[in-house]
């Protein structure tokens, strides 16, 4: 089947791309994606999203969002991860990290799935880890140059794609999506 | 004439209540706010907001949205000044800014005023100012105590409400509002 991707960010769209490769899932990108909410969860950006979307697009289609939620920081920077991201950056995170132990957080990926003008199924993968002491690595994006999955000692931005989707948020989301699909058709 | 204003800020409401009563207008806080977009500018947040309002609501109401902007953090937190207020607070300000020298910043806030179902008319108020080396003072909200206006020694939270609302980005956008109603009627 062909699945259309509303996303302008082409590292999630060949992330997410690749998983779903592995279960006959063709994925297409396409520029639907409106205002986002502010809310606290990722889950509950996606599904306004998707409910945007639906209204406007009738084939299937997915919207995925992201967040990195920092246990000594209160879950920051959040469902803003981006906009933090373009902002303080990685250096930031570090810098409000200095002189902290307790280094654990998690990625989040929430993704929507819709059809005929309808949201009909949401998907979350969750990744744990901890923060970095440094920058290291240059693959991927975002934070990925500081987040250390558990089970690796490789910050995201160390690992190749197909390594990264292993362990991320993204490719965890990625694969039930592509699970369920597939016992769908 | 009596005003409504779309806030869940006391605080907010408080200081726009004391300014606007100069101009013979009676405040009254409504419960009317629905999810807010995510966006670079809080005038665009308000903008939005104040058009879904206004399809529900018919009396003159306004809308307020402020951000602190941060010059050497690329205008961080912005638009995401409460959620960065409740998870990192002042004190992660004051970390990342720990050994900069320019501690240049903005305090913006952006009001709509609208009725009969339409917005009609935005208000910019801006605050220029520096972020202080520490925590000062107990009034106000948000991220007062590390805020000192340009002319002022003081931070906004050393501050009584009136002197704070000589200064500060909220109190003159509320005094132009005042204005424009005012020459309106």
């Amino acid at each position: 089947m062909k699945l259309y991707f509303a996303t302008g960010n082409l590292n999630k769209f060949a992330e997410v791309g690749k998983v779903l490769q592995e279960y006959g899932i063709e994925l297409e990108q396409v520029d639907m994606k409106g205002d986002e909410i502010q809310a606290y969860s990722v889950l509950a950006v996606v599904e306004d999203s998707a409910k945007k979307i639906a209204k406007k697009f009738s084939k299937p289609f997915i919207v995925e969002d992201a967040s990195l939620q920092v246990d000594v920081l209160s879950t920051f920077p959040g469902p803003y991860s981006s906009y933090v991201f373009k902002t303080i950056g990685p250096a930031g995170i570090l810098k409000l990290m200095e002189g902290q132990d307790d280094r654990q957080a998690e990625f989040h990926s929430a993704m929507a799935y819709g059809e005929k003008g309808k949201l009909i199924k949401r998907f979350v993968g969750i990744a744990e880890g901890t923060i970095s002491k440094e920058i290291r690595g240059e693959e991927g994006f975002g934070f990925d140059p500081i987040f250390i999955p558990n089970g690796s000692k490789k910050t995201f931005a160390e690992m190749t794609m197909d390594e990264k989707n292993k362990f991320s948020h993204r490719g965890k989301a990625a694969r039930v999506l592509g699970e369920w699909l597939s016992r769908r058709t």
